[in-house]
């Protein structure tokens, strides 16, 4: 059960009540170092105890803590709360999980960075601003280093701004990471997703267009499955980030009726030399341990990529909730007609690929004596 | 209503109370030029009328003449009964439905062609045959000039052997071939295949397999995948068919919880110049008429390519019957980051991809004057 | 193909974007009788081609005439509009599948009554109304008889209300009514339906609550199943309809993952004395022949109960079409454990349960000379 | 991690590599009284290592304990190798999760018992032996008191046979025995189930009769949903087990596209008085606690019978992992149109409904000293 720690860190998570913002109370409900002692949701739930605000509309097997069924949910538009929650000791960060417009989001979570609450964020507003991380912690836990030039530039004291990737390129990054640290960087990768509807958030994608059917097209996806990963891959150069030139990717994203779990094919073409066979490739994949590993962080997988080897897996129902939901599973590794390699990723799109990628950044964040 | 017409040729299904049989009755119950007169299956059907042996065990909406339903079956196996109702002028051809092993339908078949009777088949056994064609109507119509020495070099009068390619190309195999004609052959493919449950047959696919899930595997498919177009585009050369060099495929092939329709994420590099801009792609398709166009067939769609504008179509549900889903349906036109051009292509994959596209090879060697 | 005949009826459609006047438009394409040449949706639609108002929200496989994708929408609260059409010819009565809430179309309703346009209504909200007719064309025909009164009551000279029942409980009333009137009603019903997606229009069910899952509550629809039966079963009283005392009905309605199709496990206790035998009532059912199919009627079922023998029918996909998707199909009969007898039923619920019903019941009222 | 305990039970699970067999496995993994140590199937998997036999076969997302891994699996039909293992201490009673005839698996099962090893059985094949109890561990542990009564007629001094009911009636024998117990008797119920496939093992239903689609049909199981409860609410009568003569069953068993978790809609009539309200219903069905409750054993759910205030619960993939899975979860009552009450129940089927149940089963039998 869980026991109020007189230890634990007080954090905030802003759109509280939606399905990411559901699966960030839920992922906190015994974290070792983080407690949700604040949550802000739309002017319709504030006010409400969170229990209220989400009767009805609770999405998930796993529930949240009596401790936060009682907290009174607070309007997110109004920043003097969470500050006045601050001061008390009561939200020393917030996890940001609004649903607003870009544009909204991507003002309000400056207001809340500007009233001195660092920010960690699943919204998509700030991925394309040049001195905001895009941070996925086994990759680039190096990027946090822009986080001070970010708080100069902008007179911040306190708060900062960092954000996770989209989820639908969540299942691939690491495999493709994992070679280029072995002396395998891609050139150039085609891949196709078939993503969970759970991605569209709730109600999101009509059955009636998931029975019996898929939809080949999620609006904005592949502008930013194409683009992220050179964030990602890229590097710090004076007081912004600087995109990588490579890999190249095209990115065909489709909807299938799945609740949970974004699968990948991916087709990858290595830039200079090559692996000398596919028992290399996995063997680089399970020797692939990284900072969340090494230091052992709360939420971290202990095996960040699992392989399967048979024929028929990664399965999304099976194979998602490897390792806490936060491992990526791959399988189906084999040369490729066209490029190098070919292989089937999956990794599950709210847990590693939102709240749960969300609180292995404020572990990493933590780590690094960015949060207190 | 169906008419019995003194015209029509008379025409046998191997294969008749399987999921493919079953199309090819239901197909067939209004062809101005075919009539099923023969029926045979396996030793547990045979000896009983059609409907008591398909009873319980339809599959379609659309079902069977009451005179087919009346067909005593025949023990496939047992080509006497064929020859016997040829004399009797009760099946001129048979379509191959059979679903035996490879080794047992390559041999079957050959039986059929040594007894005189054409066999017009959907199995897979005789594809890698070098003098069995294997058709797509509106892309090798030609390759049934292979016929005559197919006939002569196994000492076969009447008899021949004709195939059609797996299910799960020809969906993009016709936009790929439309584009060639137009000057822009491709040099290389990489796709991947959502495919839809029957075309594993009855009872295929597990539903465990098929609720909240998709299996990223398919036995044999990819290989199919990857070889077979170059068949289909390749060329006589003295008594064999011999393969194309290009293009080059890369195939993913998933199973996703869909009844009917194969839907296709390709990207494509032409081999040489390329299409000034997706319009032309667009023209090229809409004008792409071909000799089953032509020449009328009763089973060949009017637009062998329909392109729909929309951003997410196509779809297997709402695609998947265009044109007595005979047509390919295609959207999602758009230049490959990493490739040329990139599309999303779909098709009927026991209609147009089996059965149908079987008929309307038969409509074909019809015209050609194979059969009579 | 379609072709405008001076002859045909002149008819509306109000809410004709949206899922059911989509179905109405479908349904009507080739319609004998009546021609669409008005369509009215919501503001939002409003001054648009029909074609362009549907674009990327069409829903159906088969689409709309060339002439119907000229129409220019009309706004729906405007009862002006098609005051005008009716005068110019172009609307002698109209379909209503208004989707606001029940008050704004009961008002909406009466106004095209008032102006003189005969309303065939889908929506519930003038179920309810006393001398508005509840009509299921093969069970009640006869309830038409109250339209004078209706009018006279109104003050209105050519318009009239008239609507049709919830879709829950199609599949059964007629196999009920049919036992009625060979002498064996039914006493009390214990019903539980399985009910289709489409019922809950579009965007409806979200996915997430569709896969993997059942929701065992559909708002208002319990209380529909129970009482509008009653009224059907009725009789004029004055100037009223009366309802009938039995049968009473329990029902447990429950939404799962089909698209069409609504299914019902019938439970079924007899008033008086009982049919003798399961093929006593099963001959009952498939004598059951009324006014629609007597006259024969353009929408009408030829056989408006089907029974399947086999063990598992009757199943939504493989049964919903049966008879233009306007028959009843019904399985599984057998002596009740606890009432009388117990069946399976199971009707289309957007078209026999919506669309086709009215359709149907506009024929009905044109053969009564209520429509010109 | 799970770690072997000298004081833990020996037992064996015969069928250890289908799918009933998967789960005792995984749900013992951590079992603080018994320990897997045999492990039988088909000949087909005996003489391999567990995880040999069921690899790519694996249906759960828990896997097994290395241990059971590197178990040898024996013949099943070789009842030698469980009494050899006996005697070396390594299985001291078996679950039984055969999947063999009706014949086959009473046979075994007895000469299991013969040679003195007791059966705790998940086959339907001794449910109608009159001195076979057919428990649920909360409704009737008494009637384990038979077990004396059948190893003596049988002559059998330290096997004998227990088994657990159909698991479609799992979700409301407990709420009406509740209701019994506090003095509400019911006198006849009309149920209507939704099944899930997984209640059909592997590969059970074809895929392509759940997409789009339901089964109104499952071979067998109305007659079990009516007939089982009047064993389990029977009473032991000199040496048998004597049926009560209510409640009066009706069942209409219907499949439904879901992985695990059986819904049932229940009307109910009560043979006496009545509960003066809803809110006395909810109370009697709280305030359920039985022997396992009372005494704790490790897989009984803290809480039976969970009621849910929502509309629209409980749903399958919401409810059905309710403490442990093996809670039911009950929702929606409501006074009946026509009997007393109404509500929906949902059990999880292959854990509360299979291996779940068997192993409280054998919790209880410990309890009381029947193994050792």
């Amino acid at each position: 059960m869980h026991q109020t720690n007189g230890c634990k860190i007080p954090v905030g998570v802003l759109g509280a009540t939606g399905m990411v913002g559901q699966q960030y109370i839920s992922l906190l409900n015994d974290h070792p170092w983080f407690e949700v002692r604040f949550a802000a949701a739309s002017p319709r739930s504030a006010g409400k105890k969170y229990r209220e605000a989400v009767a009805g509309r609770w999405h998930l097997t796993k529930t949240y803590t009596p401790e936060v069924g009682e907290l009174i949910v607070e309007d997110a538009n109004d920043v003097s709360r969470a500050a006045a929650a601050f001061k008390k000791g009561g939200c020393s960060f917030v996890f940001s999980a609004l649903e607003m417009s870009k544009d909204e989001t991507r003002a309000l979570e400056e207001k809340y960075a500007a009233a001195g609450i660092p920010v960690i964020s699943n919204a998509s507003a700030h991925r394309w601003t040049p001195d905001v991380p895009v941070l996925i912690a086994e990759i680039n836990p190096d990027h946090t280093d822009i986080i001070p030039a970010q708080k100069k530039a902008r007179g911040w004291d306190r708060g900062f701004i960092v954000v996770k990737p989209n989820c639908s390129i969540q299942s691939y990054m690491k495999p493709v990471h994992a070679l280029a640290l072995a002396g395998y960087p891609a050139q150039r990768i085609i891949v196709t997703t078939m993503q969970a509807v759970s991605g569209a958030g709730y109600p999101g994608v009509p059955s009636l267009d998931m029975i019996d059917n898929i939809v080949p097209y999620i609006g904005g996806e592949e502008e930013k499955s194409e683009k992220e990963p050179l964030k990602i891959f890229g590097s710090i150069d004076k007081n912004v980030l600087k995109n990588a030139d490579f890999p190249k990717i095209s990115a065909h994203c489709n909807r299938v009726p799945v609740t949970d779990g974004h699968t990948a094919c991916v087709s990858l073409e290595f830039a200079g030399k090559k692996p000398s066979c596919m028992e290399e490739v996995k063997s680089i994949w399970a020797a692939y341990k990284r900072l969340p590993q090494e230091q052992n962080f709360p939420t971290a997988p202990q095996q960040p990529i699992i392989y399967r080897e048979e024929d028929n897996r990664p399965q999304p129902r099976k194979d998602r909730d490897a390792d806490k939901a936060m491992a990526v599973v791959v399988g189906r590794l084999r040369p490729c007609n066209v490029f190098d390699i070919r292989f089937t990723a999956l990794s599950h799109n709210t847990v590693r690929g939102a709240a749960g990628g969300g609180i292995l950044n404020a572990e990493l964040l933590k780590y690094k004596g960015y949060l207190s």
